[in-house]
């Protein structure tokens, strides 16, 4: 560490409370990307941040897409070291169930855990804004104690990550020359525990497909026609029901081809931090790992693929009941997949599957809901091990490599638009909620993201 | 025919235009039972049911549960013949999903069908209160033109029948003497089609249960979390869609066990109706009978018992895509019986199939929403043949005997708690779309209903 940083740090530390004054001002804005009732605030929360950057000396700007505008800043005034692009997104997902909220999603509040911890409770509070600040902040930090950034940096905010991103490929094709850069950092990712910090250097990718299933022109009368008319839900629940068997395993065909199995040394060093199932599972309720015989939870989660249903809907949902026969049933499925996997190819095997099980007077229809590829970050990148160093500096424990079962699609297509490679560094916790009711980040995740990005920035200054 | 009732027949023509007047008023009051919070709405169906009948000289009140209320009237002036208790219901479907009207389904509208038909569009105006106001109207003509009923008749009006109907034995067991006539007389069934009128001698009980399924704590991010948590929704899928075989037959054990099937002669009669399965399918835009193979569709519907997913509900539901592992996952089923099979004997084969399939980390809760065996009401019951000959001077056709795929418990619980036999006469058509967006009654199904009961109870008067 310089002295530079050292300063930089001190200023971090004391400015955290405008930090979270800043973040809450983010927060508050129901940047919901999937709903169309909210696109004119995932517009507030771009112009939000453009405003934010403009004020850091960025040359900032909101770029309209077919769908939510991104948001674009540069500042290229540094003479050395190397040119960073950090990736991160406005969007959030859906409140629902909003009754299992404890407060206001968007009214952010900070609260006391049993254990001691503060914890900054929104939606959107880890995934993405709180993490994608930690950045934004570090900047802020650098330029308040030295006036300028101490290495090249442009920033692309996108707003549709949580909504199949349809229209960040195309942006990155379109702008590759202003967006090529030297590495891309993305801080959407997360520590295996609370004190060991990590990069992540596998994704799975995601195939989302919507299923409708159609058969009576019109909702039946149970006792009418029950028996003799057919029943979408049954046959959505017929289909749905048979896609994985009894050990985990899914059955479409050629599923399985192709997959790397990690090596038995990444096993063992994911066992070294999950020595059993419990502490993934644990947590929220569950004893046993619900995927393939053979591996474990951490296993499934981060080396093998899945088969999801997402959401489930039709006939009557409300209080009591009602003998109706419903004449449709639609389903939300998705797939996450490991390197390997090919996911058109899924998907069609997917759409096969669900077809072969429909007798003649049922129709189906069936809506894209994105598709991505898994990806592995390669281990021996240029940026990795100065990262790593960096974090272990600043927790004071050895950085590692883990996998995430997550998605996070902008890694592949900034690979293949820009030709650069992706070093995903996050602070997100397991129990941080994030897509569900009360989601929440550290306030420790925040400070300590921060001063991790200060460090890491001077680390590539000087690598 | 009697003079007295040719005379009754005038005024009952005359009269049409107020007796929809009145049925709109009842219509206009959205009495659905099922949702808490229409219970006001239950109790003013049940006042103005009560004022209506207090106006026509009934000894009328409404009588307390601990549901919705019952409304009861006597008029035993007549000095001879028969005594006759009429039974009919005032609470309403649930209206969901409401996009799918064209109007209000609580602002009752005659339109006109393409063939010239008018018909009353609203929720209720076939199930059931366009029916039970046939009768009452019936009453009315009667009391207009002679000043008195032609013989003594008695009223009950439940208020749910839609939601269960639990309160209604507990009722008639303790009002039994007041109750007891000589026949119960239903109006909640249909005709085979416009032309021919009938007598409902066969009815399907009912089982109905709500299942839920809930396995993590809270709803998860399925990146994080795929495949090794428990998808409460995929197990539900796979218990309700192993239910039934390929060919419609359902797998609990012993579900067909001591069913009698209808006679050769009455499939005969049957098929004379419907000589093929699209009479039945076609109108709500199927082909192929869904039930047990070797059935046609209407004895599928008439005499074979049906299994149903009436609702499904868990995850995401809305706009776009969210890739959340729910917590919980909801279905709401039910099994339509016929006579000899044992409803408590079904819902625990049910509840065991489902107990089944789960694994040690999902838990499972159901809840009872009704339970009546099947009903066959005596083809030499007292009144039968008298109500056949009645209902095909009306109608210029030969009345028939039919099966109905629907539940009608309360003809169990009035044999089994006043110990009479019911007499279902009813006017309702297939298309009339009860329990379904846009519930319609012919015009001509309530005139001609209400002419039908009028010939019906002189009839009886004569026997």
């Amino acid at each position: 560490m310089t002295d530079n940083t050292a300063s930089v740090l001190r200023q971090v530390d004391q400015d955290l409370e405008k930090s979270l004054e800043r973040l809450f001002a983010l927060l508050r804005i129901p940047s919901v990307s999937a709903q169309p009732r909210h696109a004119a605030d995932c517009r507030n929360a771009a112009e939000w941040l453009r405003t934010e950057m403009e004020a850091l000396g960025f040359d900032a700007s909101v770029r309209e897409t077919p769908g939510h505008p991104m948001v674009v800043g540069h500042d290229r005034a540094a003479g050395s070291g190397p040119h960073v692009l950090f990736y991160g997104h406005y969007d959030v997902q859906p409140t629902d169930p909003l009754a299992l909220w404890k407060s206001d999603p968007f009214d952010p509040k900070i609260t006391t855990e049993a254990d001691g911890r503060k914890i900054i409770v929104a939606r959107g509070a880890s995934d993405d804004k709180g993490q994608l600040l930690t950045f934004i902040e570090a900047c802020r930090a650098w330029k308040a104690v030295h006036g300028a950034l101490p290495l090249k940096i442009s920033i692309l905010i996108e707003g549709e990550e949580e909504s199949g991103g349809a229209n960040l490929m195309p942006f990155l094709k379109a702008n590759a020359e202003e967006l090529k850069a030297d590495v891309a950092l993305i801080c959407d990712t997360g520590m295996p525990d609370r004190r060991t910090p990590a990069i992540t250097t596998g994704l799975r990718g995601l195939v989302g497909e919507e299923v409708v299933i159609e058969c009576a022109t019109h909702d039946l009368h149970s006792g009418m026609f029950g028996n003799a008319a057919r029943n979408p839900v049954e046959l959505l629940c017929k289909a749905l029901g048979s896609v994985r068997d009894d050990l985990g395993r899914v059955l479409l065909p050629g599923f399985y081809d192709n997959i790397v199995v990690p090596s038995d040394a990444v096993r063992a060093q994911w066992r070294a931090i999950f020595p059993d199932d419990s502490l993934t599972l644990k947590p929220v309720g569950l004893s046993k790992a619900a995927g393939e015989a053979g591996f474990t939870a951490i296993e499934q989660i981060w080396a093998r693929p899945s088969y999801e249903i997402n959401g489930i809907s039709g006939g009557y949902e409300g209080d009591g009941f009602k003998t109706v026969l419903p004449a449709r049933a639609m389903a939300k499925v998705s797939f996450r997949l490991v390197p390997g996997q090919d996911p058109i190819a899924i998907r069609e095997a997917f759409r096969a599957h669900v077809r072969a099980v429909l007798p003649e007077d049922a129709k189906v229809s069936f809506t894209e809901h994105g598709a991505s590829s898994g990806f592995a970050v390669p281990e021996d990148g240029p940026f990795l091990s100065t990262a790593l160093a960096a974090l272990g500096e600043e927790w004071g424990v050895k950085a590692v490599s883990i996998g995430c079962g997550g998605s996070i699609p902008v890694v592949a297509e900034v690979k293949e638009a820009l030709d650069m490679d992706s070093l995903l560094v996050g602070f997100a916790q397991d129990d941080d909620r994030i897509h569900s009711p009360n989601e929440q980040y550290g306030v420790e995740s925040f400070h300590k993201g921060i001063r991790s990005w200060v460090r890491i920035l001077d680390a590539f200054t000087t690598r």
